[in-house]
């Protein structure tokens, strides 16, 4: 359809390839976009143009940062005997925001799922296995997602360190917290009652 | 928090800021926006920016366009006795998509509110009196939203032009197409009660 003008169309199109865009959220981003006064428009392109030159994977844990080294992995607070495994840097964050995990981390970017034809080599498992070389890692907390991709990716990570002598460890699945019994599923309540603790 | 890169920061704020965007949105086309390839990344930015560069409105329906008059504007197989008064460009793509309409638009840009202090002086009201001015047209339809801004900005303009003779209509409201008459709010049935027809 040739409705808008070929740049219009061009950003909507550019826009609706991003994920979670569809077709009209794209034209209304568009249309706010063309709204917007030409500094917050340069500002915008530049931070794109400016994250996709400097941002890369850090040397360490593989998180996404724009130093050779990330904040966390270079941090002499951080307790280096302990990694957490996570499957993207999203996960990292959602743990970081707790305050309360003071070890180091691991982003595999991705998961093991045979059914999208990623296996192990696509994931940054090497990395994580050079890490444990040294002697300093004692604790590996698998924090990959509680699907099938991630309990795959768990149980697969686990097999490879446990040889190493390191304690691997999981994260607790069951009722998340505020949640209410009559609406979780049955699998979750399962895990819950499995993971059952003494009061 | 100072969890990611100056960069990615930067980038998660200047896209949280668009419209219908939250923080967690925001991140998630952070992080796929990194992961693009950098001519897919080249692209997008110099779409944002061209955009803005090329397209203004319309010298004579407001519409947004990168040439000087629009293609509908200037298009010779458009009726040019009829002009629809539509609040923004994704109302008049809305009615251009239906195909049927063959008439010209005027795009106001908004429409008289004023809770939020927006005055017939804020939208593109003068324009489309300039256009009245020769005898080409013979109707204006207004289709401006149906709820209180639009219904204001409809009677407005109406009282606006009538004087001059020419004939003013308003696009019917009612039950729309497939809608379920028990899922419809009452101010919408009694719309289509009062617009009844015969059969």
């Amino acid at each position: 359809m040739n409705l808008y003008s070929g740049y219009i169309n061009q950003l909507i199109d550019e826009l609706a390839a991003l994920p979670g865009i569809g077709n009209k959220s794209a034209q209304r981003l568009a249309f706010y976009i063309i709204s917007m006064s030409p500094e917050r428009v340069k500002k915008l392109s530049d931070s794109i143009t400016g994250a996709k030159e400097h941002v890369h994977y850090c040397k360490v844990c593989q998180n996404l940062t724009d130093t050779e080294v990330c904040p966390i992995c270079s941090d002499p607070k951080r307790d280096r005997s302990t990694i957490m495994v996570v499957e993207n840097p999203r996960d990292l964050a959602a743990y970081e925001k707790t305050g309360k995990y003071q070890g180091l981390y691991h982003v595999l970017h991705g998961a093991i799922s045979p059914m999208l034809g990623i296996g192990p080599g696509d994931i940054r498992l090497k990395e994580l296995m050079t890490r444990l070389q040294d002697d300093t890692v004692r604790e590996v907390i698998i924090a990959t997602n509680s699907n099938l991709e991630g309990e795959t990716t768990a149980m697969y990570i686990s097999k490879l360190i446990k040889p190493t002598g390191i304690r691997v460890t999981r994260i607790a699945s069951g009722v998340p917290v505020g949640g209410d019994l009559e609406y979780i599923d049955e699998v979750t309540l399962l895990r819950a009652l499995e993971g059952r603790k003494e009061m």
